[in-house]
């Protein structure tokens, strides 16, 4: 899996940074998490081919989180996409859409799924041969999923070197990576736990936005990568509460519950200039995290 | 009168470049001509305040044009904006915005009016003591207006060191500028004429975007500056026709017979990398041309 953030800031703009949304790239599918307004000028800038993006995840129906789908959908128009697009979004979200296209009589050469969510519950939303798509429940002003994006590796890896040394014909590696016994030219049975090893499945979530919500540490324990926005620092935490977002304390504390293998922050507030600030906070409390910026690509 | 260029390309997103915009800035008022989406990332860029925005002028409902209405319109509430915002837009695109904002029952802090533009003639849709703003019916795919904006100066500019020489108290002054008569301090009336000379009123006409349509030419008469729309160069004249667009000799030609102080042409179609070949088309026709580019600053 492979991350890129396309954005890292909360709601307002400021200059040359863009509102929060990134792009995961999972076994040749790519997934665009948030999609605010400007979303085409950074998926240029960064270099993400337009067409490849299949899914677009929305967590919340506030404006810095959706308001680029419109030109995004438009765009695709234009360029003569042909290959479906699925979108999961709330349920106003996808309202206010549909309402937009009929309004505006825009015509799609492209199959377009809008796919409402409404769910209090966490639900799997997708699941394909190669990965899943979860919700993840979050606290904010506003009906808001985070999503738990987790890989299906069905197969075992196959130690080569180990296979050859042991006289198995190749036309049985696949089986051995099945988890089927083989025999080998002389005729010998092999275990396949012998000379494949269990593949670790990586996950990834984001969490964006809510207040301090330990429910979802459940959802998010041992993964390898937590985004967790922290729009706020703690002397602000009383603007944190009033707004429901999180400050970088908040995000190191369910990090830190979660045994998560790495944490990203990001969502900063156009009030704060220097963002060192944030890790050091969480550093109080977790050691590895990074901050998001625009541009910024993670190898999960 | 002082143009800012936001934007200068058509549809299709560029690397860096944006869709066509404008802000006008006349008598201390702010008026910004359509609204694609970035608007807000290119008003930062190039240091326009967003509050000083009073009117927003929206030619027609393709989303390059209007697609960063919402995001304005909900980035002023979150910045506490007071002060009323006038959007003089197509029909269709009035009932997009109010339909988005009744479904994400968003709360603006200020007085926000939408004006719906209906009318195939041109009509004067504000008029203030300062400017006047006028449509022009254009031709395109779907409802189109370009705008004409006008200086309204009532008032005569005065010869200062010559009313001085004629020993006119400055208290009368202003009599003067009116086109009133006034007694020097020697009892002698002096002719407003002898003292004040005519001011003459500048006048900008946006016209995008636009298929060439000679019925404009009325219009624009004579007009100080005259932006129209060249998305293509004559060779793909075949492609301008079909998508109701004009090349850069149609704009040639309509500010040569409108004899226009000065041609800007801009929304480019992405698929050219040389825009000077768009000012050589423009010259076999039209001396005094220049080419719309983000960030551009024009005294009109």
């Amino acid at each position: 899996m492979k991350l890129k953030i396309l954005g890292s800031q909360g709601a307002l703009p400021k200059r040359g940074l863009y509102s929060s949304s990134q792009v995961l790239n999972i076994k040749n599918k790519y997934i665009l998490i948030d999609c605010p307004e400007g979303i085409q000028f950074q998926l240029k800038n960064y270099r993400v081919k337009f067409s490849k993006i299949d899914f677009i995840l929305i967590s919340h129906a506030h404006g810095d989180h959706y308001f680029g789908l419109m030109g995004l959908i438009s765009t695709y128009s234009l360029l003569r996409r042909t290959n479906k697009l699925t979108i999961f979004c709330p349920k106003v979200v996808s309202e206010i859409i549909n309402s937009q296209m009929k309004i505006s009589s825009i015509f799609l050469y492209y199959d377009l799924e809008i796919i409402s969510l409404n769910s209090k519950d966490s639900e799997k939303i997708y699941e394909s041969n190669d990965f899943t798509i979860v919700t993840i429940p979050l606290k904010h002003s506003i009906y808001c999923n985070g999503f738990l994006i987790s890989e299906k590796n069905n197969k075992r890896k196959l130690n080569l070197d180990l296979a050859k040394k042991l006289n198995i014909n190749k036309v049985y590696f696949n089986k051995l990576t099945k988890g089927e016994n083989v025999f080998n030219e002389m005729g010998r049975e092999i275990d396949f736990r012998d000379v494949t090893s269990k593949v670790l499945n990586r996950s990834y979530a984001y969490c964006s936005d809510t207040i301090y919500f330990p429910n979802i540490i459940e959802k998010i324990t041992h993964i390898d990568l937590l985004y967790h926005e922290s729009t706020f620092l703690e002397k602000d935490k009383k603007k944190a509460k009033l707004t429901m977002h999180s400050t970088a304390m908040d995000a190191a504390k369910i990090a830190s519950k979660a045994q998560v293998s790495k944490l990203l922050i990001g969502h900063f507030s156009s009030r704060y200039e220097n963002l060192d600030l944030f890790i050091n906070e969480v550093k109080q409390r977790f050691q590895n995290v990074e901050l998001a910026f625009d541009g910024k690509e993670i190898n999960i």
